[in-house]
């Protein structure tokens, strides 16, 4: 499901082995700071060298929010973060005024380190994200020496951005990464977690992009409004609703290059995607790597809300995970979502194969073979020309294995 | 979960062992028609033996309707039913203009087995119910003399409404019946098939209650409109979604009571209740009974949106499952839910035991014991006095099972 690497587009290449230190101007690093019980990997840094520190920030749509959440979209109101600082091990969520003071704390310390390294820095150009069991307090005897640490831990080559994929990872089994290389010099990374997201509840995703172009701050939010909308917020359901989820983009300008806001979008796009595909490649318990299509909708908007419908239907799910072609389970999904369609003349196919035609079975339709790891649900309602793809993933025992004893 | 049997009530007795028979002037059957490769009963006729044939039915909100709902909709516009046939085996729907002409058929063919039996019937007396596999035709050839065959197995005591209650069975492990004997001497029966109930979509439910009151078409619209309000529709999430979900409500005055409004409402309350309790404890591959409640949300409908985020939400049902307190994933659902809340307001307790005040861990949080079989999840969300209570299950590895194998 994710693009050959490298991947050769229009107009630069893709590669997975690069992430957030890709573009000039950005260090990162990654520890095990001792937040993990296991002694892995667990805290994460991404520095901007500047010239520039423009950046911008989705957040999750989540009323309960976690206490880095609520200190970031503050740092992100001013456009500007010189530095992002990422645990692993503790979703500092639902922790009260207590976890925001250490959300705070984490942000000071890191920027006196830095300072006191020889970058200037104020907290207030600090974002901070976690990621974890939500509802305990962070170590933060084992968190702030380890702020230290990782300031000097920090190189600018590939392995300190490789290191820092793996210190934010969770339930991941592999971290990460892209990066996109513009045939104009400049480039954008990043580097991502995720994980749980089955329906309806996303785990936390934590996303940090990084470019070299010269970019304001209303530009950068333009271009991440923009591709997460189709990418992170098209994976599964609601796209960000954890506690915790947070995607950010930090552009430095070091490149010289100055591209227009649609090679801007373009390229950001490029490298969401990418990371959405890997997310769901890697998410928990996934043996189906799943597009859920509906076309001929009324209007993109009820597209999509009937592919969320259908994407999150926990019997269209579990069936997939049997490469079952329960196509009526499809329909029986479709029939409840809040659109406009005409019973009569839905038609559903599998990987290209027709199932369902006019809502009745297609000839064949129980033989269709779904055994390989890729399914592709078709389904067009005929009343209009909205069309909208969510990615998903089947239903199976090692999701309900791994969800099932998470805290305890 | 279930109220204990015999259960005395403020006007009469619950007992689980009798159902659609235990009224006066009702007749009931179940055969096995062979419509089931495995042999079981798959087929089952209610008749109302009179003198009044008043009934009422609700129908799954599904726009993606089976041929015997489309069918009983028209039916039930008369206000009128004399018998019911219901088939397990296949649901009939997604089978096009020759499915509903099957459908038609089995209402034409029981009209006439009854006339000749010496029951004058007419096809549009006849409501049918389907349930099994969405997108085949049903075996006509073998449901047609079934018809006859099972108008003539018919029995007016226990052992028919018991074998009707056996022949809609599809996953379910136990037949369900249930019926209410009030102290001015009329009553309520009842039986149910359900199953796969896990959100977001429901597994065809059928339920078919009779009554000896006397009563019109339009007070037992208005008792079972309430009853399924707080009873089924709250039985996880949507309620009536598959695309076959029906519930009737027979009525033929044969004990010549007639009750008021008030007093039938509550019968028909209790049957559907205790009905509810008993779908909700076969669920397919449940371990554990969830009663969620949200109380104090700005309004009643806020609540149930709330209960219905919780109770359908994969990360918390797969933690009760593993009895997991993990009660930082209820307020990561319930965040997401469309509704007022205060996010740093909310207090959680499981089974009493109070887990998470103003949205922050209380002691020993992490210790409550849910090992049993049934768990309260109560959310308080201290915005308001709406208060609403939904039935689920968790997600265990027996769900997914079940599902993932069902067509194949």
């Amino acid at each position: 499901m994710t693009t050959p690497d490298p991947h050769t587009t229009d107009h630069g290449n893709l590669i997975h082995t690069q992430g957030v230190t890709a573009p000039l101007g950005f260090r990162a690093a990654g520890i095990a700071a001792g937040i993990k019980a296991s002694g892995k990997p667990d805290l994460a840094l991404v520095l901007n060298e500047g010239p520039e520190y423009a950046a911008a920030g989705v957040f999750t749509s989540n009323k309960v929010k976690a206490a880095p959440v609520l200190w970031s979209q503050q740092v992100l109101k001013s456009g500007r973060v010189r530095a992002v600082i990422l645990n692993s091990g503790g979703a500092n969520a639902c922790t009260g005024p207590g976890g925001f003071q250490d959300t705070h704390k984490t942000a000071e310390e890191l920027a006196a380190a830095l300072s006191n390294w020889g970058t200037e820095t104020g907290a207030g150009e600090v974002a901070v994200c976690s990621t974890g069991l939500i509802g305990d307090r962070l170590p933060m005897d084992k968190l702030i020496p380890a702020i230290t640490e990782i300031v000097h831990e920090m190189g600018g080559g590939m392995s300190g951005g490789s290191d820092a994929a793996h210190a934010i990872m969770t339930t991941d089994t592999v971290p990460k990464e892209s990066a996109f290389h513009h045939e104009d010099k400049w480039n954008v990374g990043g580097m991502a977690k995720g994980a749980g997201m089955l329906a309806p509840s996303l785990a936390t995703m934590l996303v940090v992009l990084t470019t070299d172009a010269v970019a304001t701050p209303a530009q950068l939010d333009e271009a991440l409004r923009k591709a997460t909308k189709y990418t992170f917020d098209r994976l599964d359901v609601d796209g960000s609703c954890s506690t915790n989820d947070t995607v950010l983009l930090l552009a430095n300008g070091a490149s010289g290059v100055a591209p227009s806001q649609q090679d801007l979008d373009d390229a950001v796009f490029t490298v969401c995607d990418d990371l959405a595909a890997q997310l769901m490649a890697d998410a928990e318990g996934v043996t189906k790597r799943v597009r859920v299509t509906v076309s001929g909708a009324a209007t993109e908007d009820e597209a999509l809300v009937a592919a969320r419908a259908v994407a999150r239907d926990s019997l269209v799910k579990t069936a997939l995970f049997g490469s079952d072609p329960n196509w009526g389970r499809v329909l029986a999904a479709v029939g409840i979502a809040p659109v406009t369609l005409d019973p009569d003349r839905i038609a559903v196919s599998f990987n290209g194969n027709p199932v369902c035609v006019d809502s009745v079975g297609a000839p064949g339709a129980r033989e269709v073979d779904l055994s390989g790891a890729d399914i592709d649900v078709l389904i067009e309602l005929n009343v209009g020309e909205g069309t909208a793809t969510v990615r998903t993933t089947d239903l199976s025992h090692a999701y309900v294995e791994e969800n099932s004893a998470y805290s305890s």
